[in-house]
């Protein structure tokens, strides 16, 4: 077969700056899909990008041809709402657990893609899978029957949805071009409009725990979603919230879903629910209904019945005794005060290190694995009070897990005050 | 085996604009080398140098650790000064055949390594292999015996020599990556290094038939070469010459070795004849001789002499016919006035295209094919009088060659000079 362009030209032109048509993309995208295009092109190409950036135009369709590489779903036929919220990613982010479930009390039905954690940013189907017979593979039709009957659904995305970038999010992962606007815009937006979310709210993460530290950057990457978004029909909206600390009080899987129940029992950390419930609120206006009271559904038990049929239509037995870690550490305060700072970074590579996460894609997690916070930012402690638990089946992991802590802690005279705020800004 | 660092660690550094350690470019250039960095790791490192750039100390590194990737000759045993020339590649830039004759004529051996034509510029070997019988591939024994019995070898390098370039050149040409100084300038020194010859004449062309466009980048690789070449303890020396336009009356295989026999025979083109004999002057004065005269060897022919005997050396009949193109078709000039321009690249592509050159490194090269040229820049021309005969064994090819030339030619009111100067600076 005949190439309408060569990798090359392509390559050339975005390495000096230049501006690629929108056939130029459309042939990227489906001949690097068919192998036309090599990887060791396909890496160089990303690295032009990452440097010189696009525009928005090209990365408008760049998504669309990501789009275009695979199928695409349509709840239309649910009759009702849909609405999606998608996380670029922190430390100790389990609000997809609570949120699913606490959106569909209001009968706007939740299609929640999700995906494994990779590095130190944990990952939803991880965490899920940690609760005893739950599974997050299944089919189109299981997807549709689970929607309709319960309202929720938390799965793994099928190989049909936007196969260029399953390909292309690899290549990135291994060849230091995660963090580029345009990819990453491209690659959250072409499986979310792929998935057909009728709305989606983006929950767009920011600080030491965040792919994007600051704030200019994280604003630049929300406009482009958002704006990705509109163009295609979903009603978008992206909240800026900080990660520079963990969200909640723990950071693993097994803890984190016990979390999550404690949030759906109408508890929980104060910090998680504030997120879920602005979140619920933020996706059920997108989905058109207003006037809902999402904290009393927390309350009331409403939230924790979806919950419970969710995870039992997947396998899941929701009242069942869940993993835990065989052994644990506990991490003392070195000083008096006001505990300002606890850093989601080093929280967050902490429990990788103990397990929580993988390194490669072919790992195992551990279920039971992570860090348990005693404080959060904001806190008086006492010099010799636990500040932290490390939790780990696997002992030797304990030293590389307190390296990655000297200095994640920051202990301030009494009086002094954190100056962290949850949510930053909103973008719609 | 457990690696010293992480691929995806040292993209990121240079991906950020910081710089390398030695160690971290030791390992780099080793592990690729091994395997243990992929292709596609590799070139987004490289696209990162090249829009990012590396420090002196990063460059002379990165060529040290490609000359470690192989083995280093040694022409000491001799017993008489060695010196070589390297051109960075030009359209009818046929000089290496003259000049390494002509320069043993005065006792300096000349251990000239080349290579294949890739592109629109011409292969040394290429057009030494339209001589029947001459070959390419010599042992190390064969080029000593060569060198001590005949004075000058042109031939392939040696699979052993810098092989992390050879793997490294083949991946930078097919992901947009050729382009980038200290890649250019790590990938020529380090094969003349490992080469082991005593001194060194670079030929920088600049100008819309070389890869340095403009003189400020052809200035900056000819002084960072010349610095990596002194401190490795081979005398260098370069000149940047004009590339705009081609180096004397063709472009092609055959018909440039016909040239180059004649400029051996104390005729041929005169930018030929000069650039051949300052390049000689300059050779034999980093290596110790002083006092000689080329252009009398030229014109008496002890260099043709030479030229039969390493010709014969390496099994080809020096005063065999050589291969004719089957199919010719002139270009006429388009008005009377004086010809100005006559752009390098244009006649370039042509002859490539005309199937003188390769697409891909498996391709064929046609030993007749190319572009005689009729008349100089600076020569007054008739409308309707011959400019150019095109020549290629395949006629369908004239089409797309003519395409090429479409703006090649500029022609002037009577009276007009062209402002070409061929040696443009001279770098020590």
């Amino acid at each position: 077969m005949t190439e309408a362009f060569d990798a090359v030209d392509i390559i050339r032109i975005k390495r000096d700056r230049g501006t690629l048509t929108l056939e130029q993309i459309d042939w990227t995208i489906d001949a690097y899909t068919r192998g036309a295009i090599a990887d060791e092109q396909m890496s160089a190409l990303n690295m032009a990008i990452l440097l010189n950036g696009m525009d928005r135009t090209e990365i408008f369709r760049w998504t669309a041809a990501m789009i275009a590489s695979g199928e695409r779903m349509d709840f239309s036929s649910l009759g009702r709402p849909t609405s999606d919220k998608h996380s670029t990613g922190g430390v100790g982010d389990k609000i997809t657990l609570p949120l699913a479930p606490l959106v569909a009390v209001f009968g706007v039905a939740v299609p929640q893609l999700s995906g494994r954690g990779l590095g130190h940013t944990g990952g939803t189907l991880d965490k899920l899978e940690s609760i005893p017979g739950w599974r997050a593979q299944l089919s189109n039709e299981d997807m549709m029957r689970q929607l309709a009957e319960v309202g929720a659904v938390i799965c793994a995305a099928g190989a049909g949805l936007a196969p260029a970038d399953k390909k292309l999010y690899a290549l990135r992962d291994v060849t230091g071009t995660v963090e580029a606007i345009p990819l990453i815009a491209s690659s959250i937006m072409s499986k979310k409009i792929a998935e057909g979310t009728g709305s989606l709210v983006l929950d767009v993460k920011v600080g030491s725990g965040a792919f994007m530290k600051d704030i200019a950057q994280a604003r630049e990457l929300a406009e482009t979603m958002v704006a990705l978004g509109k163009d295609a029909g979903v009603n978008t909206v992206a909240l800026l919230t900080d990660m520079s600390t963990p969200l909640g009080l723990t950071a693993g899987n097994a803890i984190e879903v016990e979390e999550s129940v404690e949030v759906l029992a109408g508890g929980g950390p104060s910090d998680v629910v504030e997120l879920t419930v602005r979140l619920a609120e933020e996706m059920l206006a997108c989905a058109g209904v207003h006037g809902a009271d999402p904290a009393a559904a927390l309350k009331d038990g409403r939230a924790m019945d979806v919950w419970n049929r969710m995870i039992e239509a997947q396998g899941g037995d929701p009242r069942a005794t869940l993993p835990v870690a065989k052994e644990s550490e506990v991490i003392l305060a070195p000083a008096d005060g006001v505990l300002v700072g606890l850093d989601a970074l080093a929280v967050g590579v902490a429990a990788w290190r103990l397990g929580a996460g993988r390194a490669r894609k072919e790992d195992q997690v551990q279920a039971g694995a992570g860090v348990r916070l005693h404080a959060k930012p904001g806190a008086q402690v006492r010099a010799g009070e636990p500040l932290m638990t490390l939790l780990t089946d696997t002992p030797d992991k304990f030293d590389r897990a307190r390296e990655a802590l000297a200095d994640a802690v920051v202990i301030a005279p009494e009086g002094s005050r954190p100056a962290q705020q949850l949510i930053i800004d909103r973008i719609a």
